[in-house]
């Protein structure tokens, strides 16, 4: 077993009867949806999914895992998903995967979440990974020059063909190279405050605990209350 | 002619040959593309449009007034459009029409905004008029109810149908009843950083100018700049 799967296994733990369960997306979340789905059939476990992603929803189909929208349920008692990136304070960038509106979006009416990562997205500072900015289309290169502007070396989302890629949500990505993000809290005020920008990738405040894939297994960090 | 039709004809005298003129949506803004029409068709008016919305996409084709899109600019030299309230420290709401979205990403990357109103969009503190949030259908309905927690009275825009209204960028909008808005700039900060809220009616600190409709012909107000 790789260390995503290893991961992936620990934090379906954290998953009891009756809950509601807020399905992330990508490498590391896949192993926990695959290994929810496992116990949803051998061991009779029963919870209600909340997808992130159309891929995550076909792959929770597959398997058997009963869904519901997150617009059908009033809150989600857990939400597990990857982080592209974690900072010594437990803030994150995702949306590596081009997910991240709706993953914030679960994320935010989620009672307590967890991330699972393998030890490389463990960093001192955020902003190494190029942080994505989700965007209208109407007015999308307006914006991407005033990224320009503000020296934040945007570049444009692309699909395998290398058009602009579109998101679940019919928006575009622009990805910011940013290397150090100083203070994560500031810019992502700037960047709710900038017309046309739906979302962006920094997640503050938004975890309880981070479940680390280590060559020595599993490691559980508690992120300190406030 | 009717106060609107006046309106609409005073503020085409600020477009002049060789601009780029953001085209505002809505029953006066009507009268404003209607005269650029006509300016452009007999007296040789050498503008470039750029629209707000499909409805003023469509009326201003029909008028043979040249268009570029948003994305193709680098910025537009005026915009003129309507409002649905402006208060006495000339903040406004808009998007009574739905096209709140497109509009603001037009007038952000304008130099100059005027609107036009009739006296009875005047008004001495916002909130009378329904805030419009222009809102992901994603989530949706959990943002619904947060909107409710905070007592801000939502109801959902719908269409003629009685369906929920799609706007052109693919989004629902939630009207928010408030009846007073005490700080529209911390309310617009506050609606900026809600997952999910892509757009608000809030438009702080963007015209230079308001000409208003009155029994004695249209009225020019400057905004004193800051």
């Amino acid at each position: 077993m790789n260390l995503k799967e290893l991961v992936g296994i620990e934090a379906a733990k954290y998953v009891t009867d009756g809950m509601t369960v807020g399905l992330g997306t990508g490498s590391t979340a896949y192993y926990l949806v695959k290994e929810l789905g496992r116990r949803v059939n051998e061991e009779g476990l029963k919870i209600t999914g909340v997808v992130t992603s159309s891929k995550t929803e076909a792959q929770a189909k597959e398997l058997g895992i009963p869904l519901k929208a997150i617009d059908d349920v009033e809150s989600v008692d857990l939400t597990i998903d990857g982080a592209d990136e974690i900072s010594e304070d437990f803030q994150g960038i995702k949306g590596g995967g081009a997910a991240l509106l709706f993953e914030k979006v679960v994320a935010t009416y989620s009672k307590d979440c967890i991330w699972i990562v393998d030890e490389s997205k463990m960093v001192a500072n955020l902003g190494k990974f190029p942080l994505p900015v989700e965007v209208v289309p109407f007015g999308s290169h307006n914006i991407f020059r005033l990224f320009e502007e503000r020296n934040y070396n945007p570049t444009w989302r692309t699909d395998e063909s290398g058009e602009l890629l579109m998101t679940d949500g019919g928006h575009y990505i622009i990805d910011l190279h940013l290397e150090k993000i100083t203070d994560p809290r500031a810019l992502a005020k700037e960047l709710d405050e900038c017309v046309g920008v739906v979302e962006h990738g920094l997640f503050i405040d938004m975890i309880s605990r981070v479940i680390v894939g280590t060559p020595e297994g599993p490691q559980t960090l508690i992120v300190p209350t406030k």
